[in-house]
């Protein structure tokens, strides 16, 4: 008997059918004694759906009113998976953002979660129903309806089972945990039984897709237990926890990530406040920087480069030009050609060999780093887009990650 | 200078190009100095898709998860006509009914609106806003999202315009006001250029579709004066209040009804009580009942007949098979190959003929009559589905409805 939050993608809601199967799942977890607390995204396409009806209507939606259109996509899913499990014998009550009390700051399509007023939930619960909240959605203290971001119901899932204290969040996915390295690229890719938040906060961060950064990084700040699983198979995933990271191996997983591009500003003046000036301008326009790095400078001047998602690379360039002057920017360069691979692990730590082989094995297959970073567990290159399936295998291969 | 709340329904936001017609009609009304509160409905078709996305799932979905499901339809819409008007550069906001505070009881699929707190609203008019609010929708004292019923968008723009003290509630539909009969059957139908509440509410209790029955039910009640007009064509429409009915014609308008089913139960028992307990079998399932006619009894028996819409006819069936033992009933008979034709006019006051000459009419029509019901300003007949046509045709020839 413990209280499980189990989160749900929009593939998984995609059509009746699959909605009577999550249902069915749900069911079977309450049966087994649980509690449970689902959060849902909207189903398949529809955030995208919503978000073209936006632009056929205006070029730049505002963003209070894309909170309000889209919102409309997880009610529409939470409202469907409760009728299926009523119909499958159970009671349930669904319930918004705004109901099950998900506060956050007043920032529109990309708001923080602040707290959960938990009591609503605690009530469903104490009368037996199974609880739907809308993933994805919160309100704030004026009763606005806000969104918290693309995989923003990893972020609800994570938030509610901490406010709640629960045993587990499992993450349903469309993959069956998490892999040394993208199967379909890697044949020999392994699920892992288990992995670290550090772990599982850089993969997310370096491309794999099956947790939402922030849920990750939320997950390790309450320590949350996380489940990675898949919605299809019904069986043992990947889990997420603060365990012992001893005996490890020193790389976990390889990583890539398409969604980059690098941004340039050539000829920096090398003078205290530059670096300052640029980045402030690029997240005043909300976006998020992943690499920074900055030439050594000659002749009082440096080259500044970043990278940030490619939808992102418009705004991130407007933002850096209309700053060029100011820093004595000689140019301004973006190229989504490129993509990230990233070598993962928390043995890194304790074993300093693993940048110099990451690069061995990258110039063995003749492939050129245009970028690097590291962190205390993570290497990542930026490299040519096409380069990217070979980067994977070689570095899968490099790091031995086919064997347990 | 004034304060006006337009209604748009489904049919005037169904695509982004009758969104913008919509936004630019709303705009102009602001700029001519008016404050302006708009209501309007889910976009086209999108709440029979929803509905049928529900029976996908299952066949008795829960009422309230059927609300939570059925109001995104007109957050849509909210949130779409917002963009537009914002992108036609006049500030807006979008308020769902909870946000609005429109308060209802707690009835699902069919609440009753309680109050408005229009204080919201009040300060978004106040800062210069265009105001939008979603149609059809409330919220309960515990934050339960409820609908109003079908049509319930006309009622949440009469209960704002009376809430806010507007200077005229317009109604914008896809005809451009009331006519003297359906013009689609009757070519020589005049559009009419004013109506009293009680007309209006009669004609929509009767068929006329250009109003939902509750909303002229409620603006009769608090005397909101309502515009009635054409989404499509900027011109006068009709305008229903209470002016002074005298010196105006007998019959104002024939209206039809196709959407009827007639149940009657034979051999009722004649003695107290028998109505009694099959109208209220009939209201504990939610079913609305138009006419209801009880044959003289013989025998000490009567046969009790009435009308529902023809989609309650197999609720009504079952909710008076379920009493039929108890009041002695012998058969319940249920037919849906019936419509009502109606003949309405504030002047049948004081003139008693009326009645008399439909019932000439449609006899020389060679048209049989069923069921016959009068009120003060109306006389409706059941007569068969297939003969509506010639018998709104014959009712508006006998009454001269053509001319002025």
């Amino acid at each position: 008997m413990g209280l499980i939050v189990q989160k749900f993608g929009g593939s998984s809601v995609a059509g009746a059918d699959r909605v009577k199967n999550v249902a069915a799942r749900v069911v079977a977890t309450r049966r087994a004694g649980h509690r449970v607390v689902v959060v849902v995204s909207a189903p398949g396409d529809m955030t995208d759906d919503l978000i073209r009806m936006a632009r056929q209507i205006s070029e730049q939606p505002p963003a209070r009113e894309m909170d309000m259109l889209l919102a409309t996509g997880e009610q529409v899913s939470i409202a469907l998976l409760a009728m299926a499990i009523h119909a499958g014998g159970h009671e349930v009550i669904s319930l918004t953002g705004g109901q099950a009390r998900i506060r956050t700051e007043r920032v529109h399509t990309r708001a923080r979660i602040v707290d959960v007023d938990r009591r609503r939930i605690d009530r469903e619960l104490a009368s037996g129903r199974i609880v739907i909240v809308a993933g994805f959605q919160g309100i704030t203290d004026e009763e606005e309806i806000t969104t918290l971001g693309r995989g923003g119901s990893d972020t609800t899932a994570v938030a509610l089972a901490s406010a709640l204290g629960a045993d587990v969040c499992q993450i349903y996915t469309d993959v069956e945990g998490v892999f040394t390295a993208d199967p379909r690229l890697v044949p020999a890719a392994r699920k892992l039984r288990e992995i670290s938040y550090d772990e599982m906060l850089e993969m997310a961060s370096s491309g794999a897709l099956v947790l939402q950064t922030r849920a990750a990084e939320l997950a390790k700040q309450y320590r949350v237990p996380l489940e990675v699983r898949s919605s299809f198979v019904d069986r043992e995933g990947t889990m997420v926890t603060d365990r012992s990271i001893e005996r490890r191996r020193v790389v976990t997983g390889v990583t890539h990530d398409r969604n980059v591009a690098k941004i340039t500003a050539t000829g920096v003046a090398d003078r205290p406040g530059a670096a300052h000036t640029i980045f402030r301008a690029v997240a005043a326009r909300h976006v998020n920087v992943n690499m920074i790095i900055q030439s050594v400078p000659r002749h009082e001047r440096a080259d500044i480069s970043f990278t940030v998602a490619a939808s992102d690379m418009r705004a991130a360039v407007d933002a850096v030009r209309a700053v060029a002057a100011e820093v004595g920017a000689e140019e301004v360069l973006a190229d989504d050609g490129v993509a990230m691979v990233s070598a993962v692990g928390a043995g890194m730590i304790s074993n300093p060999g693993v940048a110099a082989r990451m690069f061995g094995a990258l110039a063995a297959a003749g492939i050129n780093i245009e970028l690097i970073a590291t962190s205390e567990i993570k290497v990542s290159c930026v490299i040519r887009a096409s380069e990217v399936e070979r980067a994977v295998q070689a570095l899968h291969a490099e790091f031995e990650l086919q064997h347990e």
